[in-house]
């Protein structure tokens, strides 16, 4: 089964088992996604790039975690909005190659900081 | 094929062309995420909920678009961190189910406030 | 004094006595702020809107040091861009001020949502 | 007179001018204040650092001007909730320094990990 699809049934039936769907506007979903995007920011801010080398084992797993929070929340408010993730992340990236065509961007700078 | 594992591929190989690997430091692409979500929490920010009807085209076009941008760089962030999305989601839900068995917590809106 | 100057005064104070300029990159504060900005964030995201009933006392507490948190990596920040705070916030008001004139936008929400 | 209550009193009249009070609950505002922030992180994300020779003039104004539309919101928010962000900031900083006394945490990069 398609894992996107697998996680939206999942956190459908996670909701509804506690009653939680009360609380699910597609606002509310957004804070939510924004607030576990910067705790998975929070595991970055003091460290030079985030490369293997300056991140210990408790470190890794807690950025794990938070990995998977945020595509859960993201799961789930795409699913209110009827936005299937897979299709939507194709068509995306037709449209940032046809914006940005490797053989006029590539090594530039400038293009990279638009995009 | 697995969406997820298509979508890393396809980004890795979108990056590579254009030569911008040199900018993805896991620092760098945490930061970009969180750009990408207040995109995303824009749009809802002066709404009353966000469901459909509050939404014309032009806007859901927009959402559907930073959804597709956020899970790119979300699907970016793993691949460096050598994450496996799928199955990082699938540990935390249920972690999330033993710490919030549902018989507790149901309509207990304290707990939904915790979690 | 001004307090945002002394609050820029005592935050410099504050990281020379503990060695912690070394992490003070205008990146790295940036960060942080977004970090900060975040929890605030969490204590209104399940809230309707986060009026005074809404709220509790321990609520309350938390969102004054949240707030608190917020501006002083803000001063920090600004201190390292050599931005005076309060200049640049009257130079943007006037700015938004003749971009938004009173009588054309006034009760027009698409005119706010532009903004 | 000072600097925040101007900008607190200046922020009320721009609003009531334009009947935008109507959008402005605490939520929203702390939505928008997240988004603003974004806008500012945005400027330093592919910088390695964000020192001043990494930046240009037009980068500059962008983030004066970033800077501005944060402390605006804050101001705005803090507002709402009747908080005293001068106060706030005094107090918080009090709790920081006996949380974080200099004597022990100085140069201790796990400590400032935790702060």
């Amino acid at each position: 089964m398609n894992p996107l699809e697998q996680l939206r049934d999942l956190t459908r039936a996670f909701a509804a088992e506690r009653d939680w769907q009360q609380y699910h506007t597609p606002k509310n979903l957004a804070m939510a996604l924004s607030v576990e995007v910067a705790e998975l920011v929070e595991h970055f801010q003091w460290l030079p790039t985030g490369a293997p080398a300056e991140l210990d084992e408790r470190k890794r797993e807690g950025i794990r975690h938070e990995l998977a929070d945020v595509l859960l929340y993201l799961v789930q408010l795409a699913d209110k909005m009827d936005v299937d993730l897979h299709a939507a992340a194709l068509e995306k990236l037709a449209l940032n190659a046809s914006k940005y065509p490797a053989a006029q961007v590539r090594g530039d700078a400038r293009k990279y900081d638009e995009y």
